[in-house]
């Protein structure tokens, strides 16, 4: 597919250049050319014969924005001074702060906030431990929970270069649920020891949201966080990720016309996403998924070591179909592919029954190019931002925590999960609806409050 | 000693009064009567007839705020609403929160914080780890960790009832450093537990603060925890405490006119605190010091289980006093008690030394009533805030840790604890000093800089 410049690729360039008219108009011109777009020009400093100038400029990768300074460079009489990297700046320091709520100007507010008054606070809550979801930042608070084994598709780089992902959780649970979040990045990635510290460090928290754990360790990490604590745990790559498909299945399903419970669906990839949305699509009524991994269809018969592969395909595949994704996709309604990019070819969306449904969700480069799936799906969806209909579990997890944290729940629930894929559909009204909008964009207003709203209802609180 | 009336027992009680003349000045004459204060009058809604009025009063303590409800209760056409405590009031739903440093306005500001852009920052963190002091929060980022088994003079509250304290330090530490520090409230009172949890959860860290952790385990969780780290650990009711105390005592020193080398200092308390403030007034060149606990003082020759109280036995006390605290006082120059309320009597002080010292720091209520010391000695401290001279750790913490960070130092060495001392007692000038003023108030502008400064100057950066 066509990668486009994009402001994550974004640097700017302190260029010093004749004030003759049309230098200027040089600069863009060679950005343009070099494939770049200006986005910024801002003049720092003028004199009579030079002009010292910002530009900010998109690029398509790292390398692209290398070329584009040396698209500048051959530029005459023009010198060029500090490239810096806008991502790069925007991290600096971090992108999360711990303020206080509280003023402290004299003696009074000490007072109050720290001894001696705290003490009563203190006495309060030992004396009634629920005391603690009032009186501290309990009830708002959620640990965003990493070992660094999968981070985002880059893989195992461990805690200390997770951190830039948790951070930007943190402060979207903020900015789309004002929730506080803290990151806690481990040091370890055994599943007994960040089972027994996130069991230790629970107390200040009323959620566990694990991220970037890897599969198979995922599971049991998460599994048994839930039974030792008494505070919702979710898996955002599981969970979040299902919540967000099913919602855009259900109005892709609308939007050509079939019922979830007839159509046959087809996935490719079993790992935490897959297994997650796999558990949630059958919940919802999914009667014929065929799931795929590299060696092919999960199936009754495959002798499989892997327990959890067995049992997949005991309970899905009923017409017991044994080869390979390709055959599968041959009359298939829906494809979802959470594995590897480019596994599959518009020869192989061309055999799927007509009317076909195509996510890609590979990231960052899906399965199929979307723009070559639509020639024979009617729609397709994939996790990127500069194609229709982004899969991004932002539209999800910052409501679904806001009403567990507001049903004081215990506990995620198979009911919960559906209720806010049920919510996350029906914000994209019966006249929005379209093969290009089935999800509703991130910054859409009242996303979070209408999932957690559906979550407040269906939680099991406390 | 006079407990007065104080702003961290302040009740807001809403009343609904005859609008008549006199009926404001019959309420703050009962409250007065009662031995309140009235320190706020609102009214908050008013007609004809009546009038609703919010009073605002400091009470001694929570007993003493119910006896002035029924004082205004027993008034004349008085009917008693809502009854608020200002502390509990401030406290509700905690006193930090986390917040986002970086706008989030639209995709572009989304694909820079989280997916795609972070990824290259993540990237960039793995080929060099060190650039994670540079491009995440940890540079400024300390965790406040506690096991909830000391809290203040409570005892063992555990985790949850910790949480107001931790969440209160967090507060000060933003106040009065704009250092960001996150509570960590463990669910375990084992050492092994603290110090691997501790261990597992440092990466987001650039230092960690103990507190409230209990002795003797808190030596062990230290020790333990410095050896394990390549970040600075600093259990702030040790070393916090002893900071402000040679600080104080160095002052102290200086008004009554003797040297720190030539002083007979008498300690009451082997603890927490105790064994640090030791351990800095024998860096600092104190030469004569008698340690003593409840059953009196350590000697070479005491018999003590404790190893720790020996190796105290054997590193103090030149001269070989056996016997108690009492005695122990005669022609005692300095006292620093650390131990418990009440336990030693004006007389005491008498037998001390001419122009002698006396630090009571024993909370709330100290060794002796800081009045009645001072009838016999010159210089008199205490841990309140209605006396003079309050040693308080808040003098401390906030600039040790900011110079930590800064320096970006690996461990806490004897050498910084001095240089921090220094620089607080250095923060009173010598036009200011006398008996009444031997440590700077905690608002006093410039103390967490002066202490950061000289901590940074000593810190072994990493």
């Amino acid at each position: 597919m066509t990668v486009l410049p994009s402001v994550s690729y974004s640097i700017t360039v302190r260029l010093d250049i004749p004030a003759a008219g049309g230098s200027v108009s040089r600069l863009t011109a060679a950005v343009e050319q070099a494939g770049g777009i200006v986005t910024a020009l801002d003049v720092t400093a003028s004199g009579p014969q030079r002009v010292q100038i910002d530009v900010t400029m998109a690029a398509r990768s790292s390398e692209h924005a290398g070329e584009l300074v040396e698209a500048l460079r051959t530029l005459p009489d023009v010198a060029i001074g500090k490239v810096s990297d806008r991502t790069f700046l925007l991290h600096l320091g971090g992108k999360i702060e711990v303020t206080s709520k509280v003023p402290i100007r004299n003696r009074d507010d000490l007072s109050m906030v720290y001894t001696p008054g705290v003490a009563r606070v203190c006495l309060a809550i030992a004396a009634n431990p629920d005391d603690a979801r009032r009186l501290t930042i309990k009830r708002n608070t959620v640990a965003v929970v990493t070992d660094g084994s999968a981070v985002l598709g880059l893989g195992n780089l461990g805690p200390l270069p997770a951190m830039p992902v948790m951070e930007g959780k943190a402060a979207l649970f903020k900015r789309f649920a004002g929730i506080d979040a803290f990151p806690i990045c481990l040091d370890t990635q055994d599943v007994d020891e960040i089972v027994e510290t996130v069991v230790r460090i629970a107390p200040v928290f009323a959620g566990i949201n694990l991220e970037d754990i890897s599969a198979p360790r995922c599971f049991e990490v998460e599994a048994r966080l839930r039974e030792r604590l008494d505070i919702p745990v979710f898996h955002d790559d599981q969970h979040g990720t299902a919540i967000v498909v099913l919602a855009a299945l259900t109005n892709a399903l609308r939007v050509v016309e079939k019922e979830l419970s007839d159509v046959r669906i087809v996935m490719a990839g079993a790992g935490a996403a897959g297994t997650a949305i796999l558990d949630l699509l059958v919940a919802a009524g999914a009667r014929d998924v065929v799931v795929c991994d590299e060696h092919g269809a999960l199936h009754a018969d495959r002798p499989d070591t892997d327990e959890r592969l067995c049992a997949i395909g005991r309970r899905t595949n009923p017409r017991g179909y044994s080869g390979d994704l390709h055959g599968a996709l041959r009359d298939a309604d829906v494809f979802i592919g959470v594995s590897a990019p480019g596994i599959i070819t518009g020869a192989d969306v061309a055999t799927m029954a007509p009317r076909s449904v195509v996510f890609a969700l590979a990231n960052p480069d899906p399965e199929i190019d979307p723009q070559e799936a639509a020639e024979h799906a009617e729609v397709v969806a994939t996790g990127r931002s500069d194609a229709p209909n982004q899969i991004n579990n932002v539209l999800a997890f910052p409501g679904v925590f806001r009403g567990l944290l507001d049903a004081q729940s215990r506990e995620v629930t198979p009911e919960l999960l559906l209720a806010a894929a049920g919510a996350l559909a029906a914000v994209v009204g019966p006249d929005e609806l379209n093969a290009a909008y089935i999800v509703p964009s991130v910054f859409h207003a009242g996303v979070a409050d209408a999932v957690a709203a559906a979550v407040r209802g269906a939680a099991v609180a406390g």
